[in-house]
């Protein structure tokens, strides 16, 4: 029950008007966090307080995250959709094999820590990444991705290895970049024996994250230290690449691998650029195991983004309907595609 | 008479009243230049441009420096005081043997390029670096330091070599650094068959100035690249550092290099903080060669800013009186010891 756990209690209670349930090792921390209004009780004990639950969200560190999630899965009733927070997903999405689990992790809060920051409106278009298998079961992640948009979140469904290099590439390594720069900086300065009397607009931009919380940030690089050394190596090749053309004073070289970063900056922006006309469409789906996840995940891969979703059984039980919500005309056309080749029929409602 | 060059022309005129005559080797960018409002005329060659000059302003592309300025300090007058506006010092400072000559830098104005974008205000608040030797006049260093002060910039003096390396550790190397983080970013995605969903906060600060201009900032890598080198060597040393320890899962080494790099930004951000109360000193200095750029070098080292300087030469022309203006008490105080450890009789005003 710190400021996530804390959060998504009070997020629950304030905007989706649910029963919330809580546990933490620590009993102080546990009333804290009822006093803060994050939770309707405290728990005695894990199963205690997810033997009744519809939705479990796990806030453990993620190093404890498999064990936890292990002893919640024993409790929790069969048809319950159990998700964690963590901000790595290979490893805990690797450990456990159980259809009720789905990989979890909103994109908030890495600044503060503790029960005493919790906000209601912490996850307001906040992305929240989700990491479904082919395991997973689709009411239950339906169920979570529905309360996610309930939280004012944009749930966002992905591959957990993809999730984890994802991560390194565009928030782990610019943080270990930042503590690169200033410690390069700081001894240069000291060896040159001169005070710096200004550093510009790009150094301050560049090294803005520089030491940020040891105590969140140790846990996270080490979390993701498989996808993080990939990076680091990267990176490490592209500044090689660049030293070479510098000593080789190649201009020509130079200027080309600028341009190419150019290019890159402008690929990056408009991938990110959302909005557009939503488009529903509707498809005819079995009702087997792990459909509904592999939909999600399919689209995902192809970069549609799912803005909302339901499910509508038919009352045969054997086959159903899953709505899906697409911005832009563009990801909608791709998305009713990528679905037909599926195999499903599909069409705009 | 390009985008410094022309703006120098401006400001010179707007805010010093001075005449100013120019030159450039492209007659249809003088006459822009002249239409522009930046210079009162055109010359019909450097000689003739500088013959009864009292400040020079050399803007030409740091490979060019060397032999225009030696051109300009052919013909321009005994007591001319003679600057460029180079991005990097060393080079040019190595090239030129002429008491006449102080090597300087304006921090600013490399986002555009061109005459028609030249602008009067552009160094106001600027950080306008000087790199005057021991072989440099003192009177014209004082002359051109109250000519930038005129301009409302903040003449710095340092050290060329200092220079060049501080400038490749705050600006050069985050932006190589920028450009190897958006390519690292975007060859990952691309590879995870993946759309970027959402970009932090972090990624957008650290890669704000990836791809910037080629056409000024391959220049300015080649002419800065002995030192860049060196940087981007530290940078790559300290990349392995940490990949050894995330290798290692050490998570107190871990914690121990996050601290370390929030203690050296604090250093950094506190050697920034500008401000205090203005103290005014008087030495009594010789009346020698370079005893005044010498003795604004030892303040420069120590990391004492010289916010306004002026030169008193006594009726015996044997000796005369500099007065120094020196922002902060603390400062202040370090000036006062280093100018009598120079064997100055100095005292505060």
């Amino acid at each position: 029950m710190g400021l996530i756990g804390g959060s998504i209690g009070l997020a629950v209670r304030e905007r989706l008007g649910a029963d919330v349930t809580g546990w933490d090792p620590s009993p102080g921390v546990l009333d804290a966090a009822c006093a803060h209004g994050a939770l309707d009780r405290g728990a005695d004990s894990i199963a205690a307080a997810v033997a009744e639950a519809e939705v479990v969200f796990v806030a453990a560190p993620v190093g404890q995250l498999p064990a936890t999630l292990a002893e919640v899965l024993r409790a929790a009733p069969h048809d319950c959709v159990v998700t964690d927070v963590g901000s790595t997903k290979r490893s805990v999405v690797a450990a456990i094999d159980d259809p009720r689990f789905v990989g979890g992790h909103p994109l908030a809060g890495a600044e503060t820590a503790g029960v005493e920051h919790a906000r209601g409106d912490l996850f307001q278009d906040a992305v929240w990444y989700l990491t479904p298998t082919e395991a997973t079961t689709g009411t239950g992640f339906e169920r979570l991705h529905r309360a996610l948009r309930g939280l004012g979140a944009r749930p966002t469904t992905i591959d957990a290895a993809t999730h984890d290099t994802m991560l390194a590439a565009v928030s782990h390594l610019p943080h270990v970049v930042a503590n690169v720069l200033v410690a390069q900086a700081a001894r240069a300065l000291e060896e040159e024996s001169e005070q710096l009397p200004a550093t510009g607009p790009s150094f301050r931009d560049a090294t803005r994250v520089a030491g940020a919380n040891s105590a969140i940030w140790t846990d996270i690089y080490l979390a993701n230290r498989d996808a993080l050394i990939e990076r680091i190596d990267d990176a490490t090749r592209r500044l090689a690449e660049f030293r070479a053309l510098l000593e080789a004073a190649d201009a020509d070289g130079v200027t080309a691998w600028n341009d190419g970063a150019r290019a890159d900056r402008q690929r990056l922006l408009e991938a990110q650029l959302a909005g557009g006309p939503l488009h529903e469409l509707r498809a005819s789906v079995p009702n087997e195991p792990g459909v509904i996840a592999r939909l999600a995940l399919e689209l995902g891969r192809a970069g549609v983004n799912i803005t909302d979703m339901a499910l509508y059984p038919a009352p045969n039980q054997a086959e159903g309907v899953v709505a899906l919500w697409i911005a832009g005309d563009e990801p909608a056309e791709r998305a009713l595609a990528l679905v037909e080749q599926l195999g499903f029929p599909v069409a705009e409602a």
